[in-house]
This record gives structure tokens, C-alpha cells and sequence, in this order.
């Protein structure tokens, strides 16, 4: 179901469902049936690695393929099969990124369900296989995740020029940001600085501005209007800063997962660097524990308080809403067709609405 | 250093040398560099991934390579800037292959060394940072794998398109195998054809003929003549199959790693398909203990032992040494320039020659 349909108030999106579920979910079906048939050519008695693969790709919200899709009609009319092909190297892209981030960060859920390497340490119990379980689930989740990547690859190799540099720089923008997600909380770096680089880079480029980005190269326009680009810094800033929100004082019953995580690995958020601004002492002296083993649920509990009573939570939340103004703003100036303009609007007020 | 010139007695084979330390090394050297300094402008205060990873890279014996400048030989004369690129793009796979490897099996050494996941914990330690060394470790070295992935990705798109479809059909086969290894061991599959396929698919293929494929495509031959796919194929397997002999039989101080491992894991290697069949009633028990936590020490010691004497480290050892044979045979029968067939002689013999 659509991101947007879900949102009480929304605008719906007739076209991007449309594409959706009518192009882009048959493409991937048909191109992990065709994997899983080349593995057997191949002479392997088992193909968990495609099936698992295609399951895991059954779940997503195809936020990064709606804004392909938005990209490109901004750029001109209709669709195309490298478009779908765009899209569906976006949605294989961004489960090797999930599935390896749940690794990196020993993640148990993901939308509510196991994490695909505990899924699998599961069926290796069912099964009542050799070796261990867990070692098992973490290997084979690391393969699949290899495998994502390696068919997204072999999509985006086919795209035209302009939209494969597109596609490089969002991968490079996406691990140089992984990167400082676990090497800033390593640092305990409570700068200012390195949390926006951290959300610009992993969400921001990567969720939004990287996919209009490609989309608009493959309608032709090798370089995104300046004001779409800063539409889509904003937007997926916002996106993440809602993430971070969810992920401290979301409901676990509907982000689907736990909350705290990131409070206790101190990963380095703008809620975490505001907090460094604006926390009384004792609230310091939580956050400094943060990422140590010291940590506690109580304390997590204790920091979660002093975030909100500080005034971290009400300027990280103000921020996410001024953003989605500014992109709307932006969007209402642009000389876009009026349904390119609406979608672009409905999605951007979608990335502050959300519930997981 | 080449892999040739280390062998006593092995014809040298100054051109693929010479490729390699002139002409691929620099540009290896320049690529991290360059990536380097993209880290440092899209905001990163630090760039551990890219200063790692070139690191690691120096390390290697180039072997895909070197099959890789042979695989162009064959078709034509001279190198240019796309065998290099090609070149390249096989040493940041086989990177991102040795490290999510290590990673998979859980192995701490490599070369000799640490593995990159156990050697970046130890920085962590002596930094003294936040979080769990270890976990550290492996989700930065998952990272750097990734990175290594995704930089020999964009290097291959610039290929022509034979040169990307053998890159490709290369990259699903080292998958595949990659993934038998995993599945059998904990199937505690013996079967002589499961052993066969993983170590074609995961080695041969990789190692030997798809390099070479590769190199012919861009040569300017789509397909690489059945003689010399067989001969890759012969040779990858032989090379597999010593790898696997090591992995049991070989001396730490030169192989650099410990032995032992293939059998605590029961890896569905050849060695261990043969064992199947030639063992007697006690040597079975314990190969079905193989991957079981009751497995110890002694036990590998034990099954060491009883490989030598059911003879099925002689059966591998002369499967390898006629492997080689029928290599060089199809060498001889190929015509061939002279310095390309002595040169393919010679990377063969290599093959069985092994000690790390």
C-alpha cells in the first residue's frame, strides 16, 4: 500500500501507485524468478538467496521509486522500461542497504517483523542444520544483502550516462554517510555538523534528492533545477529527522521496532547534537554514557525525559515541519505540470507524517 | 610480488609484472585517493573506509589480473585504459570478496594478518571508543567491503557491453558459490556434486575463467574459444582444490591462517566429498561430527589423519596435478602467440604450487 494512502489527509497518488504495483513489483518478481532459474542452471540444488530476496522485497513503502518516478516526469511524460529498470534498481539498492544496516547495527526487527538475519537463524533451528545459528542467519544475510547489490548493479550499468553518474554519486553519498553513522557514534561526535552530514548524506541524498535526481536524467534532464535538489535535501532531512524522532519516542507497535537504539549506540542525530546545546547537566552527564555498556534501559528511560524537557524533541520536530514548508514553497514556485507539483507536495508533507 | 616469481623454478613472466606494478598499482593508488578526497568534500571529517581499503588492496597477489591481461592477450596485442579499468574493478571485487568472506566464516586471520574486521577493532581498543570493539569491527569491515563492491561496480559500468556481461555472469557465479559454501556446510552436504559445482562456481570460475573472459571480451572476442574456458575452468579448480589441501594439510607460518577451519565448519569442499566415500566406519563418525560444537581439536587433528591414510589427499593432490595437465595439453593445442602460451603454462602450474 501506498505511503501516501496510508496518511489520513493526503493527497493520493493515483500514477506512482499505478507504477508501482502495475511496472515496477511485476519487474522484480519476474527478474528474481529469472535469478533464481540462473542459479539452478547453474547446478545449485537451493536457491534461498533469490527467494529470501524476493520476500524481503514484497515489504517496502518504494519511497525511493516514487521520487524516480516524480523526477522523471518532470522531465517529460510517459515512462519507459529503463525507467522501471531505474526504480527497480532503487528498491534492490535500498534492501542490500536496510539488510546490511541491521547487521551493522545488530538490529533484531525491521518493520515489525525479525530482521532477515534472525529470520534466518530461525529457519536454521527449524531445520536443526550444523554450525550455529546465529553465525549462520548474519553470513547469509550479509550474501543476500551482496546479492541486492549486485542485481541493482546490474540494472543501473544499462541506464543512459547521465542517469549512471546520478546513481554512483547517491551510492557514494550513502556509504560515505554509513560511515559516519558508526564512526560518529564510536566518536561519541556530538557536533552540530557531522549529525547534518550524517542526515544529509544517508537519508537525505539517498531517499530523496539522489532518486528525483536519477529519474530526471533518465527523462533527459542530466542536471536537476537547482530549487528540486534543495526540495529534496529538505524533504529527506525531514524524512530523517521524523526517523529519529520515531526511533525515541515512537510506538513500537507501529514503527515496528524497538525504541532506544539509537540512544543507547549514540549515533550521531541532530536530536542528539541539539541535546549536547541545550541539556542541564545531569542530562549531560546521561549522554555522555551513551554508546558505553554502562547504558541502562533506565537510562535510556531518563534521557528520553530530559530530551523532551530540554527542548531537543520540540526544535528537532519544528525543523522537520520548516523544511517540508520550504519544500513546498520551493515546489510552488517551480513552473512544474500541476499533478508533478501535487505529488511532489504530498510526498514531502507524507516524510513529517509518518508512523514507522 | 608475482605469484610466478615466487614459485621456484617457474618461468617468470615479466609482462603481467609489469602490468601490474606500472600500470595497475598507480592506478589503484590514484582511485582510493581521488575517492578519498570525494569523502573529504561531501563533508566526511574522517575517511577510514577509502584509506583502508587501499591499504588492504595493496596486499594481494593479482592473480584475477594477471588472467585478466592474459584473457586480452589472446585476442590482441597492446593494454589501454580499459583493461586497466577492468583490471582494477577485479581487485576491488576479490577485496570485497576476501573480507565478507572472513567475515561469513568468522575467520580471524588472512594472510597472515589479522583479518580487516579483527585488525579494526583493535583500533577501536586503541582509541579507546565508544561501543563494542568487536561489533565495531565487523560493521566497518561489512562497510569497506561494500565500498569496494560498489567502487568496482562503477568501474566495470564504463566497460563495453561483452566485457560488463562476462563482469556480471562473473559476479552471479561467485555469488552462487559463495552461497553453496554456506548452505552445504550447514546441510552437511558430502555429495561429490554440490563439492564440484561450489568449487567451480566459487573458484574456477571466478578466479581463472571468468578473468579471462573478461579480458578477451574486451579484446574485442565476445566469446572466449571452449578451449581456454575449459582450460579456466580446469585450472580455477585445481587452485580450489590446493586451496583446500592448504586449508587442512598446509603450515600456518607460510599459508597464513590457521588449519583446520574447512573441517570444524564442514565445508562441502572435494576433500571432504572424497572422505565420504573412502572413509572407514570411524573416519565416518567423525566427518559427521564436522560443523557440530562438539567438534574439537583433536577431532581435526584426528581427521587430519584419517584423510592421509583412507587416501583422499592423494585423490585431490592427483586430481589437481591432472587438472594442471590437461591445462597445459589444451595450451599446447591452441594456437596460441608464444608468450601468451607460456605465460597461461606457467599462471597453470602456479596453481598447484601453492603455499599461501
Amino acid at each position: 500500500m501506498s505511503l501516501i494512502a496510508r496518511q489520513p489527509g493526503a493527497a493520493h497518488a493515483p500514477a506512482d501507485d499505478a507504477f508501482v504495483t502495475e511496472q515496477l513489483r511485476p519487474f522484480l518478481t519476474d527478474l528474481l524468478a529469472r535469478e533464481q532459474a540462473a542459479w539452478e542452471e547453474q547446478g545449485a540444488p537451493w536457491q534461498d538467496p533469490p527467494e529470501l530476496l524476493l520476500a524481503y522485497l514484497a515489504d517496502g513503502k518504494a519511497l525511493r521509486p516514487r521520487f524516480c518516478y516524480w523526477g522523471h516526469a518532470i522531465a517529460g511524460e510517459g515512462t519507459g522500461p529503463l525507467l522501471v529498470r531505474a526504480a527497480a534498481a532503487l528498491e534492490l539498492l535500498h534492501a542490500f542497504a536496510l539488510i546490511h544496516d541491521d547487521l551493522m547495527d545488530g538490529s533484531d526487527t525491521r518493520r515489525g517483523r525479525p530482521a532477515l538475519h534472525r529470520e534466518i537463524s530461525r529457519r536454521h533451528r527449524a531445520h536443526g542444520w550444523a554450525g550455529d545459528p546465529d553465525g549462520y542467519g548474519r553470513a547469509m544475510a550479509l550474501l543476500i544483502g551482496d546479492l541486492a547489490f549486485a542485481l541493482a548493479s546490474r540494472l543501473a550499468a544499462t541506464l543512459s550516462p547521465a542517469a549512471l553518474s546520478a546513481w554512483h554519486r547517491m551510492i557514494d553519498e550513502l556509504v560515505t554517510g554509513q560511515f559516519l553513522d558508526l564512526a560518529g557514534a564510536a566518536r561519541q561526535d556530538r557536533s552540530t555538523e557531522v549529525a547534518r552530514t550524517t542526515t544529509l548524506l544517508k537519508s537525505g541524498r539517498y531517499t530523496v534528492t539522489g532518486p528525483l535526481r536519477l529519474g530526471a536524467a533518465l527523462g533527459g534532464l542530466p542536471e536537476l533545477p537547482p530549487g528540486l535538489a534543495r526540495y529534496g535535501d529538505l524533504v529527506g532531512e525531514a524524512f530523517q529527522l521524523s526517523d529519529d524522532l520515531l526511533g525515541v519516542f515512537g510506538d513500537p507497535r507501529r514503527t515496528g521496532k524497538p525504541v532506544g537504539e539509537d540512544l543507547a549506540s549514540g549515533k550521531p542525530t541532530q536530536l542528539l547534537a541539539c541535546a549536547a546545546d541545550l541539556l542541564p547537566p545531569a542530562g549531560q552527564a546521561l549522554l555522555a554514557l551513551t554508546g558505553t555498556p554502562g547504558f541502562s534501559r533506565a537510562d535510556i528511560a531518563e534521557l528520553t525525559g530530559e530530551l523532551i524537557s530540554c527542548g531537543a524533541r520540540d526544535h528537532v520536530e519544528r525543523k522537520a515541519r520548516r523544511n517540508v514548508e520550504a519544500a513546498c514553497a520551493i515546489v510552488d514556485d517551480a513552473a512544474l505540470p500541476p499533478r508533478v507539483a501535487a505529488a511532489l507536495r504530498a510526498l514531502a508533507m507524507a516524510a513529517t507524517h509518518r508512523h514507522r
